[in-house]
């Protein structure tokens, strides 16, 4: 059989066996409707309490504050839609940045037409924010803050509670709101160590099954729903529970908690051994994200001179499974957003490469990735047309690894 | 073991063994993003893909046109806000009835707050809606036409076809939207039958798994997303596909549709018996909804004098599991909207039962419920302060069925 090296689990994880065996009971055997009255409906009723709990416990807040949706895209919709029509005529001001995920920044576009205003605050080479920066967006109309806690394809990761806490200093009555798909499986954070009023996290991050997430919404944030109808999930997200991914996502994060501490570090030093591998073998390439306040699975670095697509075909007939960008827009060809918004040119940044370690990546893996990569990269560039020039892509202020 | 006696099918089934089979591969094996440009991905995609085409075929469309969501609920506020928001400056009038699904009702208040205008048109005794009605309640500004196929629970078939065409002499450019979750496992209907605009349907009413969805859309409908993010479903429904419940659902469908006659044929049967057996040997019942144009698997009857809630205990208490309401409510004490619709009084509202019947249900299970129901109704009227005259309830002009 071919060898194949995933390196994709910041796009999407396999579901945990434990997780799948969870999940199981609520095809065949616990399918009544939770909102049914009957005891086949209280059964489910029960595992959907219980699931609540397990994640609420985790993050140490109230069940009642835990609200399962479809996915993490679906909760950012929620808290950014539902804290803002909820807030319609006492504000019209919101701040982010730049590289979110496009869940944020395209749910943002979209109610600039209900009237929404958005700051974009800047982020450094690092693709962190900071505190004082987010303070100085601040309006006497801002609502709501929404930041991500670590960035899905350079993995960075911001000081979310130093955020929060500036913001609540300057105006204890606006929202901060946190994407922390890319963080929760790895960082072991509780909701009072972050501080924020709403949080969210997916399923298919964590080796949980995809169709899972949840909002945290803490209990005196006012929400609109945006999914009407039934009344399911506290009034705030209707439609018929899906208990089995429900029972995984909690699952799944239980696991995830459990081990976080030692998978975090066999991974980081797996990343780091990648890292250095790559800048000794391989010359003109930069490190993108933070050197050291990044996610332990997260590989991004651009190759000057290449086209990073052409890159990802190399690497999958060898079958390495990598990324350009976001898995979102991986379908298009322009460059990802996030390493233009780290102060990228269009032309280095079609040269990123993103590689994200998992639970099965060993070190061999990393050799074999190593034992073709510099001969891919160095072809490619023979068949370029470009010649940039490394030193244009340096910043004394901020340093970043690279090779000349 | 206690005999369980499950007759509540409307409100969730379990997941048909070959549907989980064909789940099972995208939990641990292809769980590529369906948006990543690798193998993986593309493996995924290609999964689908296949999904698609195969709803596609059965429903008569283009693939282009399936939304794959994540519930019935969903796909209705993705019919409702999407074609609405949409549509503003072209009009702000929409066409229902008061006895569709919560989804669509409480969208549509939602809606009311950004200045859409709702017309209720009447039902008659049995839960249909006449052409005539609709036509008459169309205004130049109407946008949209939303009319359940069959209710949820009463099981009323409406004349799907004779709206849409009466709608779209009258004006074609008004959309029609139809929330087909009860009748699509059972009524063997394509779109070019039915004429709509939209449709929705989702798993966890034919034996596919909760979570899934989808909703039909015609080339020529202008649609707003109501989940922004990556783009996926053809911009139309960001957030990461769940592959696993998308192929799930397709399956379902498909096994449905593949048994639809014989098993509408048996669960037909089998239900004029119930029916006949509750007339036979309960005194004071109305059948609720139509006498023929029903759902093949629907019994809803009122038992005057008794509380609905009281009676769905004492089933509960012998292995027996039925409804008051629809599942979504059910919750609440307030009797069933459908049935005070339909134009039942309060008092004999609270006296319905639904009784969905299923796959595994057989003349058994039913001989069993009537071994106790009859003994259960009347022990719940000894302790009752009510006495109706079922006279009150009957409409020489829609004969229902009903025992003094």
């Amino acid at each position: 059989m071919k060898k194949t090296v995933y390196l994709d689990y910041a796009a999407a994880t396999p579901v945990h066996p434990e997780v799948i065996h969870a999940m199981m009971p609520f095809y065949e055997e616990i399918y009544g409707n939770p909102s049914a009255l009957h005891s086949a409906g209280r059964n489910a009723n029960k595992a959907l309490t219980e699931a609540r709990i397990g994640v609420a416990e985790i993050l140490d807040v109230s069940p009642a504050e835990i609200i399962f949706c479809s996915s993490g895209t679906e909760s950012v919709n929620l808290a950014l839609q539902g804290v803002l029509r909820a807030a319609k005529g006492r504000g019209k001001h919101v701040i982010t940045t730049g590289i979110e995920h496009h869940a944020v920044l395209h749910t943002l576009d979209y109610l600039s037409k209900e009237g929404w205003e958005t700051t974009f605050v800047p982020v450094n080479r690092y693709g962190q924010v900071s505190p004082d920066s987010v303070v100085e967006a601040m309006r006497p109309d801002t609502v709501l803050v929404t930041i991500m806690h670590a960035n899905n394809e350079i993995g960075t990761i911001n000081p979310i509670a130093d955020i929060t806490r500036a913001v609540k200093q300057n105006n204890p009555k606006v929202f901060v709101h946190t994407d922390a798909c890319q963080s929760s499986g790895y960082i072991p954070f509780t909701i009072p160590m972050l501080g924020v009023d709403l949080l969210t996290a997916n399923g298919s991050k964590i080796y949980g099954p995809k169709g899972s997430g949840i909002l945290y919404v803490k209990k005196t944030v006012m929400l609109h729903p945006v999914e009407h109808g039934g009344g399911q999930e506290m009034n705030r997200r209707s439609g018929t529970e899906n208990l089995a991914a429900i029972v995984g996502f909690s699952k799944a994060l239980k696991i995830a908690r459990t081990h976080a501490e030692e998978e975090s570090a066999r991974l980081s030093h797996l990343r780091d051994y990648f890292i250095d591998e790559i800048f000794k073998n391989i010359p003109k390439t930069i490190l993108n994200g933070h050197p050291t306040e990044r996610l332990p699975h997260n590989v991004n670095v651009s190759f000057l001179d290449i086209e990073g697509e052409a890159l990802l075909l190399y690497l999958d007939n060898a079958g390495i499974y990598a990324s350009t960008g976001s898995a979102c827009t991986s379908g298009s060809l322009e460059p990802s957003h996030v390493v233009v918004g780290i102060g990228l040119s269009y032309e280095a940044a079609h040269g990123s490469m993103r590689f994200t370690l998992g639970k099965s990546t060993t070190r061999d893996d990393i050799d074999y990735v190593m034992s073709l990569l510099p001969n891919m990269v160095a072809s490619l560039r023979k068949i370029s047309p470009i010649n940039l020039d490394i030193n244009d892509f340096l910043d004394t202020q901020f340093p970043v690894r690279y090779s000349k």
